[in-house]
């Protein structure tokens, strides 16, 4: 046997071996988690991926037959790309607020009307256990300007059917929102190409 | 005037004022980027929400008549939800690796060959200028185990045509890579509903 042949034999057993022992953990792992319940998930911080990881969760929803539920709290020049394709889906409830950012109308009375019908139609979606899955996008927006009550909301979100999932996202979740979640990540900026200069592009953040 | 009609007043005015100036800073930067180009987004770190993002932004340029590609570099239980839905799209090209996690297959030598046959494939997305947007799920982990060269990953990134946009997603971005990047998030586990001893959920992780 040459040498370059058993070096390479060898480099073979080592990742066997580590795989063996890193599956061992992830079967271990897999076989402790063994509850089906509907998740709370909430995405927040300043990095780019919150809503998409939404609208990504929705398409995974699709992919199982499920019904799902949108609503978006904030409707602005963005968001034009994932509206145009989930309402072309029978499956998918969608409702967009609206009113554009809260600081392009900068009416408070009006903000808060738009924020509260579009909660009115978040509390039917989770009342509906035909509906299993929720996105309720930028909806820490809306709490953090007070237009929508959050004791309201954690309330609404306890009260769902059991194996509903929802997804919140927006900057700023409150602790309290954290607190009631399964799973809570935060985007955190490494860069962002606005700041070199490069606008917002189609099919990334439009 | 009663006094709470004025409080109410006082507190519109407040809030427009607040708005007004956030339009500004708003609307500045906006003016500022006014670059258009094909972005190279990297979403890495360990909490959820990488590969969910990269399918919403799938989702986006499928909603503008974008034509699109995945590779998968990771193929196990999961993604199930995601392939599902979007092969039913004749504008989406869809290749995933023919192999499980590399610590299911437990073969260095099978991983290699699969890691670099998907590779071909990304290497024809990233030639082709008629797709909008490329994702590759999981690159990083193939980056990671050396089972596709750095170099070469970048060099075809760098050369790809100049509208398109990439997103590679996965833990452990390697430095050259995010240095490479437009928009790099890192994503950080706030808290997992797996560690509550919930498994994976269809239309979240599945």
């Amino acid at each position: 046997m040459s040498k370059d042949m058993s070096d390479e034999q060898a480099r073979e057993q080592r990742h066997r071996e580590r795989m063996q022992r890193k599956k061992a953990v992830v079967d271990g792992a897999i076989a402790r988690a063994d509850i089906d319940c509907g998740v709370l998930l909430v995405l927040t911080g300043n990095g780019k991926g919150k809503s998409s990881s939404a609208f990504g969760m929705l398409a995974r929803a699709l992919g199982h037959g499920m019904q799902v539920g949108v609503v978006q709290f904030i409707k602005g020049s963005f968001s034009t790309g994932e509206e145009a394709f989930f309402r072309r889906f029978p499956e998918v409830r969608y409702h967009v607020m609206g009113e554009g950012f809260t600081w392009e109308t900068q009416d408070r009375t009006r903000d808060v009307e738009a924020a509260r019908a579009a909660w009115a139609r978040a509390g039917e979606l989770l009342a509906d256990p035909a509906i299993g899955l929720v996105v309720l996008d930028e909806l820490n927006i809306a709490l953090k300007y007070g237009y929508i009550e959050l004791n309201q909301a954690l309330d609404a979100l306890a009260h769902r059917p059991k194996m509903q999932h929802v997804v919140v996202t927006g900057r700023g979740a409150p602790q309290a929102l954290i607190d009631a979640a399964d799973t809570v990540t935060e985007m955190q900026v490494v860069k962002h190409a606005f700041k070199a200069g490069i606008r917002a592009q189609k099919g990334v953040e439009l």
